[in-house]
């Protein structure tokens, strides 16, 4: 049988072995086991960001994929742990905070559920800080290399995992208000605003962004190509999100910007 | 016969290529060998920091692992580079500067070591910065390939690697002197005093950490899920260590402590 | 047919999931090719210090290594999206902003070239803001799976790649004047100098490193052997070229470097 692939999302940092241990366990398993790091650089204990980072990378990955995530603040207390699979074959293990969830509903959402807290595959004895090794790992490794998720742990309602608020967005007269979902690298930020949101806006129009510090005049475009370095922009970006962006500069810093802020898109 | 995988532990750091160039060095030799990255975040120079993480790791890796450590501020002077093979029979490659040894003995001690300084599988011509790709990396690649140790180099003693002074932990009076190990990603210390050192106190117990410079309660639990958001906590942590932690916090910022400073833990 | 690695190198950095991204696409094609990654911490869009690792790097990746760059400014403009056939039988993928063009002289320069921005094997809608994910990848996961070059895209020019200006260096009375190219991680300044250019300088003497900030006395040296902790030095690095140095500490900082100074090194 195929070795599935595993893909992890944590917010365990790159100063400490946490990581490396989580695949010593899995090629423990087999060392055969295809592995992608998406990204353990989440702010600490930012499950939303972790959200947001796993809703944009499911689609990319292997039909097959076992996706691990873990933002765990709760861990050690009684939080579910899971492990879920997705329409579209995809098993998601982590805990149940909300950070699976939107990943699981790109992937045609959940089909079935088991709480693996005390899960037949985790290490003994199960540590009360680092669950992803004694528990996401070790069942990811096994469900990898072909064991059946009927037998990963108990099997739970599958329609009411813990699922995060949705910023509220609203329009009136004509204006948007929003807030910011995440920040990336580059100072791009992530609102929780759709371009459908936004369809009455002419692309290639001014808009102004209000958030309530400053107020600042933007232009709202497709790409970054119809900007000049240095214009504060409205732009649809790869994800096909509505984000805020400074081309060649970072916006969230220009404009103070972090999740949760509430932002203003007024019509000019 | 079977590619053994190989787990890397560096202080490279993530801005330049050195860890990638390392995984090319391995790959070159067979495309095949698993590789793990324990991590290559270790405070530039920290032999300490690196004994721990990989101390901490080795008893997660794969059985048969050749393990590689570069934290070596000595490279290029005559301090020896080294294979040793462990009783559990993992091999560890790296620098003779300690920190090798306590993941070692985690393994069941050395059994045998070669001095590889002048490997026949090193790099020619070796650099006097880089021995991470110009001696380990190499090295360990025909180890993981399935050459014999005992061609990598010249037979030396085991039983005389360098090792690393231990922090002095003494108890008078039923209070606790002891010093911070290292500090991870969340700001929890670890200290050189274990579990054991305080089996008079008894769990759920007020303590005082007294750290010179300030002496705050808190409380000696098992878990996290027996504190509440933002409690000082003496814990238990998941590598069976005696850590100072916060619930949902960072006790190295609120206690300004850092690698070697001495704390003392008495009974309130 | 075997699988070729492929190795990644961008300033995606590692707070969001776009590397983890990429490697979705690339085991999407097949879960057994082996990836490496050289690194994902280049400085954003500072397109001379990726060139800078990457020809560090390319000598030691294996010999079929598909190579894919990206540190890219100019991604949704009309820039070029190249896949380069070298010398060596390496494969280099990326955008044509001079990243890729040292090291794929290092490979015995170009041999074919074509243009993928419209590849049959893009992801398709193609994002104005993600080639990493929507072009490069994808691409070099084709080439990897052994699909030949010429199906990749439309065949170019191989001789009118764009190449980055070369800092100027001049030896003027036996005064060299030079300009820093990257600083790494332990805060070494490589120089745009190489060793042949100080081939008149006494390995062991005494020379003047002046930033027109500060001068400072430093000492010529072949390795860090020949320095004692704290010394300033003038020495040729793993790469075989000129950096300044200090032993044990931190060149960069003590002297305020950074890429583009100009610095001159004078004859005591």
């Amino acid at each position: 049988m195929a070795l599935r692939p595993i893909a992890l999302l944590t917010d365990f940092g790159f100063r400490d072995p946490f990581v490396g241990i989580c695949h010593g366990v899995i090629l423990r398993e087999n060392p055969g086991i295809p592995t992608i790091d998406l990204t353990h650089g989440i702010a600490r204990q930012d499950i939303r960001a972790g959200a947001v980072a796993l809703a944009d990378s499911v689609p990319f990955l292997p039909a097959d994929a076992v996706v691990v995530g873990v933002v765990d603040p709760a861990v050690g207390t009684d939080r579910r742990a899971i492990a879920v699979e997705a329409a579209d074959g995809k098993i998601f293990v982590g805990p149940d905070n909300g950070l699976l969830t939107e990943a699981i509903e790109r992937c045609g959402g959940a089909q079935a559920a088991f709480e693996i807290s005390r899960s037949p595959w985790c290490l003994q004895p199960i540590s009360d800080t680092f669950h992803g090794r004694d528990i996401f790992s070790p069942v990811a490794a096994k469900l990898a290399a072909g064991e059946p998720i009927v037998a990963s742990g108990v099997a739970i309602e599958h329609d009411n995992l813990v699922t995060l608020d949705v910023p509220k967005t609203s329009m009136i007269d004509g204006d948007l208000t929003t807030a910011v979902l995440s920040i990336d690298q580059y100072g791009n930020a992530r609102l929780g605003a759709t371009p459908t949101d936004v369809e009455s806006f002419a692309l290639g129009s001014r808009v102004e962004i209000d958030t309530d510090v400053m107020r600042r005049q933007a232009t709202y475009v497709r790409t970054y190509a119809d900007a000049e370095n240095g214009d504060l922009l409205l732009i649809v970006d790869s994800t096909d999100s509505l984000s805020i962006s400074v081309s060649g500069g970072d916006a969230a810093q220009m404009l103070r910007l972090e999740p949760g802020k509430v932002v203003r898109i007024l019509r000019s």
